[in-house]
């Protein structure tokens, strides 16, 4: 059965999550359809690209992604779709997918975007505040039912693209981003872990506070201590053993961690 | 695929909407259920009522719509199945569905409420406290089996209504109401947009705030701006561009907005 | 089509639901799948087992329950599966399931425990954070898929138990204790009804409160008053009608009910 997903801004209190999902059922009535998240902070372009990001990959090749984080509705801002290797997304043309056209770019994945032209495709009345619904949802929907992506547009070549948080070197080694604070207050960074592997000892300062070394797991420390661990997607996180390090440490998404190479050693 | 949605006041923590599809899913296993909403106020009917009747009619014919939003359950109050049009409703009859019934009304839908009585479509053993799992969701499942409306109970022509809130003349224009105030904290009205069609300049009061004349989208005026605009229901919202209107303004569902037709051109 | 549930810790703000979806369709694409509830308190697993074991036996046979609260993940602590009688179980194995396997043994269910160790049935790379998506989804989709029990690793016969809340005789009668707060302000107790069956007038004490007697539904006493009845699940439940028990009296989970029995006829 085809699947979809739905990444938006919407909340779960007002319905707007379940009128995409009847839109989208009375085109594609066997989609199978997730939800996930409709928890990004309003207009969060940024939190809603990764968020899509960090999960598009789990889903079976041929999920049809829609995400709508859309301050410009009713703009002039472009309507988008997209296919990258075996996934399709839909939603508005505002960076949404950035790290999704790099992921195509550094894996070599076919890529094309079309900008979404053919009303035919659209529910026949097209509101000024809520194309997730009368654009989105319906042309997602036709994707899963096996509609050319270039059926819906021309293709484009220029989608609007986000400047990504990304580790800037220092003389000791990184200046990391904090970029999700999930809800048990681990902080999820922009440090791939692989920038780590050959170092023996980082040590890690965050807002007075130090981290010597990395665990593999939570459970090697005791509770209430600060650790560094290889988060599940394969970034540098810090986190507090059973406890929620967000709190602990007032820290946000945009503090800079400053990761130290081999730290840990010289500093013992 | 058969089609069901559920509106409720449950949450999502305790598990509550789980159990009904639980339970569907025992009757009907191949039906799609998508969740409207769970946060509708505790015990607050009207509100129910109305997020039910913004999202119903995107899904497809023949879905049948379970909403709980139940202070009397276990009293003597009626539950009730309903066809209005190509639709169906279950719940209790306190009024939830009134905005329905009056759609069906005004577009001449064949429309058709009974009151639920034959126990063989309920779950065997009926709490006093928890009709949706024993009485709305087994029966909804039932209807989406295809079972007829008729034989789940004898027809009633009384069921309850809600006094739901309606725009009021004014000397210079409408006294419209707050209805909902959406997760993004625009406000939406009551007054259906057609009444401002033939206005060229109308002027919105509301809490000591002005907002002259009217947009087509967010995005023409610049962010912090209270703006006025038609909502993807086709009533007058406020809302403020990039912003939340409700918190800005201290507004809440209730509240007065005073329109005052062509008030824009004549106090320019 | 088969069926499966997820409860866990994750929130539904970061996307972690979403991704155990999209690995169980790549395994079983026709697969059903409920939330029971992601707001479990993070590393609750007494609060857990108690949503989960609330939840499970309303759905169909057959159905695959999938439970991760998991504050050991990563380290010893063994990842599980179970059949007890005609419902699959999947998580880690500390103390989750606690109620189920009571349900099991008083019931004289079939009952079997193994412990996951065939990797062939899990992602191929696991992370030491995030095994409900590289352990427990994928094993519980081949579950639903038909794979048998015991493919999945041996037998084990000393699966972790919680100590579960039960009530304590006293002189006059019990001590119950507030299980679940649910999200009307509810309070659920350990005190089965039929402890109460034969008794004419139970006195209920909670922080200062009295309450006489019982009710059979909520709509039986006015708004605002507190009442005792027998709750969904067929336990003592103490609520305030229209109202909100839990903030009323400022109780929680783990506060005591002193239930006395014949108390209120003594006293009056």
């Amino acid at each position: 059965m085809p699947i979809l997903t739905i990444t938006t801004d919407f909340g779960l209190k007002d319905g707007f999550p379940a009128v995409l999902k009847g839109v989208i059922w009375g085109i594609c009535p066997d989609a199978q359809i997730a939800d996930i998240s409709h928890s990004i902070a309003p207009q969060n372009v940024l939190e809603g690209s990764l968020a899509l990001w960090r999960a598009y990959s789990f889903f079976p090749a041929g999920t049809v992604h829609i995400a709508v984080v859309d301050p410009g509705v009713g703009t002039q801002r472009r309507p988008i779709a997209a296919q990258m290797g075996e996934y399709y997304f839909v939603g508005p043309d505002n960076g949404l997918f950035t790290p999704i056209y790099n992921d195509a770019a550094r894996l070599g994945w076919a890529a094309e975007v079309v900008r979404l032209t053919n009303l035919s495709y659209w529910l026949p009345a097209v509101s000024h505040t809520f194309h997730g619904r009368d654009i989105f949802a319906p042309v997602a929907a036709h994707l899963a039912n096996g509609i050319a992506l270039r059926a819906l547009g021309p293709v484009i070549d220029d989608p609007v693209r986000l400047t990504l948080p990304a580790p800037e070197r220092t003389t000791s080694g990184w200046h990391a981003h904090i970029t999700v604070v999930d809800i048990f207050g681990n902080l999820t960074t922009d440090l791939p872990a692989d920038y780590l592997l050959n170092d023996e000892g980082p040590l890690f300062r965050l807002r007075g506070h130090e981290v010597r070394g990395m665990v593999t797991s939570y459970g090697e420390r005791p509770p209430g201590q600060l650790v560094a661990l290889v988060d599940s997607e394969n970034f540098i996180e810090l986190a507090e053993v059973n406890g929620n390090a967000a709190r602990s440490l007032q820290a946000q998404v945009g503090d800079i961690v400053d990761v130290i190479l081999g730290g840990a050693i010289k500093n013992e």
